[in-house]
């Protein structure tokens, strides 16, 4: 198999903290190049943009999206349009409908489009999922608390429109949820807590449920100070299943099942290299749909203003 | 052709104003019944809920659900279970993911389910796509400005979560535009205007794309006094084509080139009664999925209470 010669386009806290180790962890992925305003990495080429990138750059085959959200479609309307595979860091935009157009153009081109969700690859979901589809479930409790000012600081992008404010770690919970239920779920209900200086939530209350009226409720909190939480709780027939750490751990009953250190950006890499070898898509836009329609039919309420 | 025997849900001011003498006037459609809380008609078996319409109501075969958004996904649920065919107020519902096991469940029962766009059915509509679609596009702007206390007088639920304010109507311009362009569009900015005591926004502004970075731009106003508005005008390379009215009257550079009165109503139950016929499914979300996307991208602003 030759190496899928990949650039970072956009080279924040995500990128180095994640994306760099990751590629070089994972077989049949090169990192070949980097795109960003004003971070670089020693002997790696470096371009200001992406059409730099493109125009200028050593050979690529593909490019993977860790700029901010607001400015992705048309970066891989781009990419995709010289050809190169596209993997997207979460959420894949600032709407849902953007996502339509480049979808289109990914299958006419014949190339990858991975939206990704990093926590669906957390090592205790697939457990979870499996656990949970030979029970009956009977409520579902999501809890994801952290302090913004330690997984996020400085990042001004969360704060304005298509930030999501706290529904950018939020939507990993949701991204946990869809997988692991048994069928479809919709929001009924939200409370969205707007900081008074700030465009986008710091903490929001959701209601969902699926067909059967499955009782869900989550809880997502910017302002958690102490102890983190990455919480789902799930009542079954078959006990209480609780998958924590942002799906590292599941336990029933207090008892662990399964628990694995993270290695969710590999897995993504991993299932990028897979998916570029035939040029298939991989894009399930259910976890961004459940935040539109939370900011949709969400109640607002005005809280006091954030500073960083 | 049997008659489609079809119930009123909700028997508000759309029921009477516009399904009841659209259904008398659509052959194969008869008005069996009535289910409502509050409200009846002289000689038609009335029921307080759908509940007790489908347990003790006369042979129906289809629902017609003219409630409150916030209601529906469970009464289109309940009728689909009865084995009833469903037709869709707009908009379909409070999220665009509650739609899915609506889908689904139609799909699985053979039944019908018609999320109408009622606008979508004016005169004028399909002769602007037609014409368009032989023009090369440069820009697109809709003005649909409306007196809300005309319009809606005293119905509340449309200030509630899930009511969707001035997009109650301005989803019918989205219904318009995304029949008649040629590519899908998307929002790419939004400022939405919530009075400070409703819960739902009075004005909006959006900016709105296509792939190849057609400029569009909408404004939807609720506090329009003196002359109405429900306006989509577009520059092409053939002239200025103005659909107006609602879409009811098409001209281009001022040219009269079709117009005709409103039977929106009963396009859609003539739709309805043909869908119906072989259980066939109607059901385009993307006018939804532009509101949802407005919100969750919308930059809110605050301004002067609205008193009805």
């Amino acid at each position: 198999m030759t190496e899928l010669r990949i650039a970072i386009v956009g080279f924040g806290k995500i990128a180095r903290d994640q994306h760099v180790a990751a590629i070089a962890a994972t077989p049949g992925a090169t990192l070949a190049a980097i795109a960003s305003r004003n971070a670089s990495l020693p002997d790696l080429p470096h371009f200001a943009t992406i059409e730099e990138l493109l125009s200028k750059g050593p050979p690529i085959d593909a490019v993977s999206l860790c700029t901010p959200p607001q400015v992705r479609r048309a970066q891989a309307a781009s990419a995709l349009a010289a050809g190169k595979h596209v993997m997207l860091e979460k959420p894949p935009g600032v709407s849902v409908s953007e996502l339509d157009p480049l979808i289109a153009q990914a299958e006419r081109s014949k190339r990858t489009l991975f939206a990704t969700w990093h926590s669906r690859y957390a090592p205790a979901v697939e457990p979870a999922r499996e656990w949970l589809a030979a029970r009956r479930i009977s409520s579902v409790h999501i809890s994801w608390k952290e302090d913004v000012r330690v997984w996020h600081p400085g990042q001004t992008w969360i704060w304005q429109p298509g930030g999501l404010g706290v529904f950018d770690p939020g939507i990993n919970a949701l991204s946990i949820l869809t997988r692991i239920m048994p069928r479809p779920v919709f929001v009924t209900a939200a409370t969205l807590s707007f900081p008074s200086n700030c465009e986008a939530p710091i903490a929001a209350d959701l209601t969902l449920a699926d067909a059967t009226g499955l009782p869900i409720t989550a809880e997502f909190d910017f302002r958690q100070t102490g102890p983190q939480s990455w919480d789902v709780i799930v009542e079954t027939d078959g006990g209480r299943m609780t998958l924590s750490g942002g799906g590292r751990r599941m336990a029933v009953d207090g008892k662990v099942l399964s628990e694995a250190p993270d290695a969710e950006y590999r897995e993504l890499y991993h299932r990028f290299v897979e998916l570029a070898a035939t040029g298939a898509a991989d894009v399930d836009l259910s976890p961004f749909r459940l935040v539109a329609d939370a900011f949709m039919l969400g109640k607002r309420t005005i809280v006091e203003p954030f500073v960083d």
